[in-house]
């Protein structure tokens, strides 16, 4: 990571203490999860059949992005407010965190998704998770583009908003606009891939409900859009600064 | 509360003057359960059956999150919004309240209920409020470990966002957290408990409708949820800073 | 207004040039009428019959609350942001301003909602603007005391957030919380009074498709609700901290 | 640009390094029009007949609202956050922008827009892009003025929130400003126009899916209600300050 003069900063907003920063991860994770899976068997609950519709598909989304909210606004001064093993692949692929770091993470999201799906399970007198499936009608590649082109743009916001060096006040934000676009994402390809966009969301409600079909979609998918906002945002956006040097002066725009 | 460090912040969130204090959470309760218990009101008024559709799930959930939201603004600085007892109860618990002050706070808050739910019934032409119980097929203990869970959800997301003493400009959307979690939770619990999450909004609307069944649920599981998330973040997250004695400097974090 | 220590600060975010506060009011005002009665229309055009269903309910709250809280932000810094003459009476209540403020206010709101009303007759070629009536099966006064109690707790938040000079870091989140206070109380009031909380919302419909019937409603319940929630406001929560002379100290709270 | 005394914020507020401003109009312009015909497409994929209810008008919006928030907010502190060609016409006309950066601009939204409609059409199987036109029953001027009060209502909350150089605290929540008023113009003008507001929004579905009916509303309306707008705030508000030299000075407002 020989990027000097983001370092400091990156590594305040990234990088705290580890254990609590850990810890963080797991219970947003799980307040996350279990929000966002309990408003698909709330809608079990209430509707015998399947068929989603445009209300459902409103629960669906206004859950994920509340939940998400307050689930990053939880843990963004902790450990960065990921809450999604695609988030912290990105901030890996950027150099904003460090692999062990990172794996910390990835076992603390997937263990908060877990218990998430088991208390569900619990809660709601038995009924099986669901998790993500691709829907009929709907090729397994088409939801792997669909997945990858909307953690795309869940993870450039993540860049913009809260990694940033020069996010300035818009990190007051930055939890909002994470969980807006989500919310937005979902009511895009919630009748196509199921709008994960998080392979932690998917992982817990697959194990606990035991649904495997498509799984890998959830995971290749959200990796790959996250990898893309992460170089494509680091590279093209904050390192294409550098060379002016201009990090701790006011910023002096040149008009063309 | 032997918490040194944290103590003088503290005491500046939470413990102000307490006979504006309870004015305050006086009059946010009532603000809150009119708007949540005059939603499902509203509701029975369109329809005379009671079967929840998801648009109407939609309309419960917004109802207590924008109210909510407006509810804690108002109070914030004045009382530290709680606007709940488990919310009191959970900060009790961590030692962020006095007893007196508690006790205080929860008379307020019933108060504020009861008022509540009193103009409702006259405001509707007499329509008796529903308040709370557990949904056919499912069973009390699932319905109290439910709110069990999406209490702790929402307590957590009071002490990192609203409590912590390092939770700096996080502060500015706590408000926001809070009011989105209780959004997202209804979404979830909703068709299961009902998703209360507050003793306060589940007894005005008891006391005035009459309606006892199940009644203990809204007391007992929102005060463990709430205990949990209390001592989970007081000892788990705040607690775990203080032997480093870092709250005058700078973070400097370590990473591993 | 012999307040003497809040007053700087109170002549600083609601006394500001008149001339350019008035037109703001009037834009504001225009927007925002705009939008909540062309919701109404827009459900008309989609629906020949006129029942209300819960998503119908969602889209007026949300047609409310978001452009309330752009036309409150556009606003706030030029004329305080209050795009509703029962508000600008609060204000006045509490002697927050002028009267000749206020009517030059009232004048701007009135006109604003107009020229609304009458571009959204051209806009929908020639949809009669609907405006507030009361429901069937509601008594006129049951209606006027839900608009006092919808009015209480919309300004209210008003004071708390945006006028209390204590208020701080809420300022920000003010327009926020008084937008979202409306919306949670158009799906309460909905389908009782219609829940206008505004003169100025009620008035340019009425004229504009004239519709006059129980008019006196939505003008008297506001003007009622915001006098209680400012003399409330003003004298039980500000008046009483004047004694303690800290405007100019950090807070020094007492625990009991 | 002669404004001497606004300058210098200006140019700080939406002068940046063009490459960069360029790219990051292009990114986020993709991911809002990815989100908003994808929402209307994910209707299509749940229901065959191309009806719209108050559900799916509430999808619509907040697909639009959410994923619009996301989008400023990560280019507001790189571009200026336009994500709009009228937005940045409101602004040449204001003279907020040069000439030659609002053509870089516009190039880069409607590439994004179009990009955003391939990536659409690839990830849903095919689904042809629906963009705008106008609604059965609705006349081409009368949509045409919906348009331009759609846009007025847009570009006049972005010049008071994100352009006046006296927004002050306002800038934090430009953003949500913004992503709302658009988002409460859908649910006014969707039935009726369509309320695009964006001649991008408009072009790449329009291009992609190949349906240019009533294509020029999509394009006129908008600059018309952006022009004005632009004009209004930054003579009629803005410009009405120059005279009392008062920007180094704390605002001494005089109460008439």
């Amino acid at each position: 990571m020989p990027r000097g003069y983001t370092f400091g900063r990156a590594e305040e907003a990234t990088h705290p203490d580890s254990a609590r920063a850990t810890l963080a991860e797991f219970l947003s994770t799980l307040v996350f999860v279990f929000a966002g899976e309990g408003s698909v068997l709330a809608l079990a609950k209430m509707y015998k059949d399947t068929t989603l519709g445009a209300s459902s598909l409103v629960v669906i989304a206004l859950a994920h992005a509340l939940s998400l909210f307050a689930a990053v606004a939880s843990s963004m001064n902790v450990s960065g407010g990921h809450v999604n093993p695609a988030v912290t692949f990105g901030a890996l692929v950027g150099g904003r965190v460090s692999v062990l770091r990172a794996i910390y993470y990835w076992i603390a999201q997937l263990l908060g998704s877990v218990l998430a799906a088991i208390l569900l399970r619990l809660a709601t007198d038995g009924l099986r998770p669901r998790g993500f499936s691709v829907a009929d009608g709907v090729g397994e590649w088409n939801a792997l583009l669909m997945e990858i082109v909307l953690t795309f743009g869940l993870v450039y916001t993540v860049y913009a908003t809260a990694i940033d060096p020069k996010r300035g006040s818009l990190g007051t934000i930055a939890p909002l606009a994470i969980a807006f676009i989500v919310g937005a994402n979902v009511l895009v390809g919630g009748p196509f891939s199921g709008a994960s966009m998080n392979p932690a969301r998917a992982f817990g409600p697959a194990l606990v409900g035991w649904r495997w079909r498509n799984h890998w979609v959830y995971w290749l998918g959200p990796f790959i859009g996250a990898a893309l906002a992460g170089v494509i945002y680091e590279f093209g956006v904050i390192q294409a600064d550098t060379p002016h040097h201009t990090h701790h002066q006011p910023l002096t725009p040149e008009d063309y």
